[in-house]
């Protein structure tokens, strides 16, 4: 295929304003937040902005009959090179379709292009007293689409799931042009048993089995309380046998975050005001609901932890929230900083452990760190075992490259070893295809088998999951 | 394949205590509670009662090399035959296959055989505090291998969701006999977003797949506190009405149930003493929670529907919430009991419809009873336009049961056109197949491909789903 075919062809689809084939245009789609993006780059052939389902579906057919890969992408996010053009191709860059389409607030729903960023979309949802409840970091960046090809979740995992949980339907063009629609044809029910499951099979298959163009999302009423308690710790089994108990005592929280020394230690060093004590592992409990019942939520909670903590804070003032949430907010950016000369690299990023395992996950860590002498910051959503790690390296120095790749294959291997996952949250991507045998066993051969039923040529975000 | 052959085949497996074919107990195996099963008696050839992963690999094997249908079964209370031999062969029974494997209370889940009774499941875990949220009605019969073939739910799915909520893997036998693991070869996790979405894709599949062999499923603290609320309306638009309007002021009940004036009749009919007011609807809200958050959220309820009902009681009094409650416990089987004559029959008794059409929905069955003179009785779960239709027929008389299948086909279709369902809860089986391209167009076509992927002969519980 001939590079200037391929842009005359895609201008005639989309026009000339929405299809970009300059090298410097291009590079921007090399990369999203992955490591592996910034060290190994490549260019797609071509960019398409399409804005309707029949210019997607123009735009497959025609990669479809020319055998060209296809990688949709939303606001390029993600951590795992899920949305680059490995073997190059085309993109098709949704993040510039994003109308919500429909409000449907009488039957708690909306219907909306996969481009709407999430907090816009919450924005416009809380004018009716709704929200859709996954809160992902990226929540001001990040697409509604990406979240549906990646499953996100977030913060509130715990108590609100992930992005599964709330899509009720989606308009697909599959990798021939054909287009589905999800969950019934023209349906708005909340509730719907009938056929397998497509919704719940597109959601988090990180764009191989076709590109969503429309989302039915349920919506919660929108809790009208919150709270936070911070909990301190000497000694860091103490923190998940917090939780284990917060949960014996009938609570779920929204969100319990912690932060382990070596993230104490980097928040205190990246803005000293925010003094957090020193300690083994900082919880951090977020309670949503109504007013009363999240009093009797935080005061548990207090009860509960203080047996352990050396100290327990809990509040409903709004400023006071903002101060004990403070240290957790700046984590990433405090992780950026522990070295002068350093970066904080996504990978290995994102394991999953049994919340029986994550101390020892948290140790284990950190003695791989010390093994291959790489700094290593640890938090996470502790609630529900998903740690997040933040490597600090020196990308210049090709020495640490390779320490860290080492270091983050180890980890890997050890979320597999302590009954976890290599993702809790941030998916395969083309970063932890190597896993998934490991992970899956010969469940694998039928995961390819469902994708050739969808993409027999496999031009569909190819060389990513699997 | 000779039946003699296949009884000695089958007792080489699984012993000759496990295996049945003498022909009044393949006649128990002939039916669920569907009215098809009622109509048309098909036996299976042989009933095999396994209690070994190794076993039922053994059996597929069998099958597949021979060309038999095999037919999960559970308890049977499933209400679309979808457990029953149709085209003979060989039915699993797996409903005394009842272990709980193991209870892992510290990392809130449980692993337990397809055969354990929901009501017991939850008995277990309350020694930990813990519940698996979702109610079927059937709880004290019903086992966690067919809700999860059948994606279950029940009173509590408004607030909890229905059951692939809380699947976290499955053991699956396919039908050649291969074994796969979804959510992780040995994973405890309880977040995992790596690869394609296998146990969502399977929960729901009514066994078209693959056989259910194991389980591990997510718990949840159990809540401390309940309440009941009851509001009367002399209108039934009013009803859904103050639905939303509950939804809206923040709250989300753990159930909301209506009771339409057929069903207000029905109950009154049946036990004058429980006394229902004579109204157009009645709607009951349970919430549950903490005990001053379930008594804030009561009184909201109470105070919002207020608005329109013309009569809302509060109940947080166990006697008191019972009393309030018994109208709808009994609306089963008082709906039996609306003629003398008459049993009530199982089908085109679980449609879903949008919220906003939940008043439409039971006007237009009310009609449709009265076009084709057949008694109906309404009810459901309103909070999520889940309607449960009950006609009421002899069904000795021929000429009612072509009137029946004529309105039943009518509320299907009906269903479909309000943008609803013909199925939120209890599944397609064998008697809404025909439903399947009007309901879910050229996506039904994937459906099929991803039958044949597993299922390369076609023999696993074949003439269901589509």
């Amino acid at each position: 295929m001939e590079k200037t075919n391929l842009k005359s062809d895609l201008i005639s689809i989309s026009g000339k304003e929405n299809v970009l084939t300059d090298d410097l245009d291009l590079m921007y789609y090399s990369y999203d937040s992955s490591f592996l993006t910034k060290i190994e780059i490549k260019n797609p052939d071509a960019v398409v902005l399409p804005k309707s389902t029949e210019e997607v579906q123009q735009i497959m057919k025609y990669a479809f009959e020319n055998n060209i890969p296809v990688v949709p992408r939303g606001a390029g996010t993600g951590e795992t090179g899920g949305c680059v053009a490995l073997n190059g191709g085309i993109i098709i860059d949704l993040s510039t379709w994003d109308d919500i389409v429909e409000i449907d607030n009488k039957n708690m729903q909306v219907i909306l292009r996969p481009g709407v960023i999430h907090a816009e979309l919450n924005k416009e949802l809380a004018k009716y007293n709704l929200f859709f409840p996954p809160d992902p970091g990226s929540s001001q960046m990040c697409t509604v689409g990406g979240m549906v090809a990646n499953n996100a979740s977030g913060l509130r995992a715990v108590k609100y799931g992930c992005t599964e949980q709330y899509i009720l339907g989606l308009e697909v063009v599959l990798p021939n042009g054909e287009i589905i629609t999800t969950g019934g044809m023209k349906s708005k029910a909340i509730k719907n048993v009938s056929g397998l499951n497509m919704t719940k099979l597109m959601v988090g298959s990180e764009g191989v089995l076709g590109i969503v163009t429309k989302i039915r999302l349920r919506c919660w009423p929108k809790p009208k309380a919150r709270g936070i308690a911070m909990a301190v710790y000497d000694k860091l089994d103490d923190a998940p046998a917090s939780v284990l108990e917060v949960y014996q005592a009938g609570i779920l929280p929204s969100g319990i975050e912690i932060l382990d020394s070596s993230a104490i230690e980097a928040v205190n060093q990246f803005k000293p005001e925010i003094n957090l004590p020193d300690a083994e592992a900082i919880l951090l409990f977020e309670v949503d609901g109504n007013p009363p019942g999240v009093e009797y939520e935080g005061n548990t909670i207090k009860e509960v932890t203080q047996q352990r903590a050396r100290y327990v804070e809990w509040a409903t003032d709004t400023k006071r929230m903002a101060e004990l949430w403070e240290g957790r907010s700046v984590t990433a950016a405090a992780a950026a900083r522990v070295r002068p000369d350093g970066s904080r690299i996504f990978a290995g990023e994102d394991v999953s452990v049994p919340l029986s395992k994550v101390a020892d996950t948290l140790r284990a860590i950190r003695d791989l760190g010390e093994k291959y002498n790489i700094k290593v910051v640890n938090y996470g959503h502790i609630g529900d075992g998903n740690v997040h790690t933040a490597p600090v390296i020196n990308p210049e120095n090709p020495d640490e490259v390779e320490r860290v790749k080492k270091l983050v294959h180890e980890i890997h291997l050890l979320a597999i070893e302590l009954e976890g996952s290599t993702t809790g949250e941030h998916g395969v991507g083309a970063v932890r295809r190597e896993y998934a045998e490991l992970e899956h066993g010969n469940a694998v051969n039928y995961m390819r088998k469902i994708k050739e039923a969808f993409d027999s040529k496999g031009i569909m975000n190819p060389e990513k999951l699997f």
